[in-house]
């Protein structure tokens, strides 16, 4: 039996993902239901899609995963199931899929066409869910929807580049738990421009001029533990998604601070890459 | 096997609803506890009422709902466990099944009296998981406690009507996770008054003479996209529980603001609506 | 088959933790994974020392339970897999384990060595999930590490005591969701000091000289309720894990204020009990 996994702006509080658990269940007593997360920003796009992506690799193929994000049905604001790496994705057609498929193109993509026969102000447990048990049975997403080839784009998936490739200008996407700020510069991104050379990162008035591999090679580990002072100090990292972060080492926005708090660096904020002459 | 739900206020990060799923697994590894919430503001029996309201109906008939709000045993606040609708409750009489039982007679309540045989000063561990896990193994309510015939209610669960029906007062009795702000009126009820009349809603020097199906029926498409300003206006809509709601267009406490910040509507504030001579 | 248990510093809306359920279910489709806790303080040992004590116990022997908290491999931080009281902990040998290890002799502890063949920038998925799923496969710790024989102690764990054993100075380990201040000071501690004594509490300007057994043993409930003004005056109990904890009658942190606001009590802070000649 297949895994439905959740990712929403419903909160911690609210009911409504104890709701769709529970319309699941009714449905497919034996399914498996792992919540990604709920506590998206409300409305925000461009969050719902950093997790979604880096969340859906880990579960097998095959896995259903259920978006909630912005998903009143309307006019403008179509529901879609979207088979993609073996995985099926259903959300609104709001861009939510557009930062996944510039990187992996989808096989199928349906716009939802059940809803003629639901009275609902509340899709996703009235739509999502009963899509997502009809894929779970082993049903199809034609029986579902009808085919289309194109899928809402958002903007700021990729970041700028200058015409004589000295200069990354990328944005914030996303700032963690611990209050590091994710740029949606990518690694594979990173190192097409780079080819090797010498390079300046810029967020507000701070400098980098290293990328760490993980958080702790930033240490020296030669000094004696008690006369380092890394903790609160900034650096640059690839995250675990592969994506350009910088970081405060052992942040905490409540106590010792954290890149997002420290250097004042919010969603949309510009991070540039300055290549040099080698 | 049923399910067991758990609604408390916990929170997220203490160990107590790990603990009690630990409980629960070790007494019936097969079962499936599903969380409702565990967020409910510290000892608010109202929102933990209106939570599990909305959450219970969408499981299966049989499911077990543990209910842990304001749980200590004292004379003042007995244990006790509801059959009602095909699902069971477990939880304080402190009020928290006053709302649903408003709506829906219950089949069966009993005064859990198997206290004697537990010390504990954890009582949703000790005493509701082991009842849970009793009404999950095909035991009955009668075993574990005594018929009684009334539960404690709690305050503003129904809305005032004034003699000649031209007037509706009812309160604030949750803020969602948007922000929205739901009422104790609910449509049926509404209707019931309105007869179809005219009618003005008041909520501080807020004015609206309109409720809407879902949040989006209250944008105009034939606007251009770039040409409208929805985004942070109030509206009003029956919810998906059928509760009266003062909301925001694609609010976000955080941000654009929402319904309760940018109107200054809190919990147990007054709503009013004024019905007009056809 | 066993469970797996997540306590980690991850928060509720990154999609670490569900991407650490997939890696799971992706090896083992049919364990059973519950949270015990995301939302313990970034970095935070003994926040992680005090919530995997008091859960661990509810659940079943031979439970493997997972900890992420400063979890990322470095010469100074090595991960390592201990068994005790028949459940098995996989973490980083950072002092997590000391506070459950001062009372319970481990029986097995071990250095895990698999990394060779690991490249990560996230142990948590890609080293604490394989070794979980080992052991939940029957798999022993000794094929994942070398046996050692010492842990990393971490501070504060145990209370200080004067010589002539008039004084205990304990520290607050934990503020809990309902804004309580829980000690280092355990039940049976106190005892062994007490030996009958009479005694005061102070932690700041406050005095106590009674220990409840639970909360509502401290409302007198001879007054009539409308005339008693129990709720957010401070007292004393040993909680549920039998620690010492400063509490507000049913606080709220954000309404009637909490030990924590009212008192203004923080983790690290000194409670100390005098005891009185008899």
């Amino acid at each position: 039996m297949a895994i439905i996994t959740l990712t929403t702006d419903f909160g911690e509080k609210d009911h409504f993902a104890g709701a769709i658990k529970g319309a699941i269940y009714t449905e497919l007593p034996q399914i498996r239901i792992v919540d990604i997360s709920h506590s998206i920003s409300p409305f925000n796009i461009s969050e719902a899609a950093y997790i979604i992506q880096n969340a859906y690799r880990s579960f097998p193929k095959g896995t259903i995963h259920v978006i909630g994000v912005d998903s009143e049905l309307n006019q403008e604001n179509k529901h879609i199931g979207v088979k993609l790496d073996d995985h099926y994705f259903i959300c609104a057609n709001n861009g939510i899929m557009s930062m996944i498929c510039t990187e992996i193109a989808p096989e199928k993509i349906v716009e939802i066409n059940i809803h003629d026969k639901i009275q609902t102000s509340f899709p996703v447990l009235d739509v999502f869910a009963k899509v997502a048990c009809h894929i779970a049975r082993g049903g199809t997403l034609e029986v579902i929807g009808k085919t289309i080839t194109e899928i809402k784009p958002i903007k700021n998936v990729v970041p700028y580049v200058n015409e004589d490739k000295t200069q990354i200008i990328g944005s914030v996407i996303y700032i963690d738990n611990y209050g590091n700020v994710v740029t949606n510069i990518k690694k594979s991104f990173f190192e097409t421009i780079q080819k090797g050379r010498n390079f300046e990162i810029s967020a507000r008035s701070y400098k980098f001029k290293t990328i760490y591999k993980k958080y702790s090679d930033f240490v020296n580990f030669e000094i004696p533990e008690d006369k380092r002072h890394d903790e609160g100090r900034g650096l640059v990292v690839f995250n675990s998604g592969n994506f350009l972060e910088i970081a405060v080492y052992k942040s905490n926005s409540a106590t010792v601070g954290s890149a997002s708090t420290l250097m004042g660096l919010n969603l949309m904020d510009t991070v540039t890459i300055n290549f040099f002459k080698e």
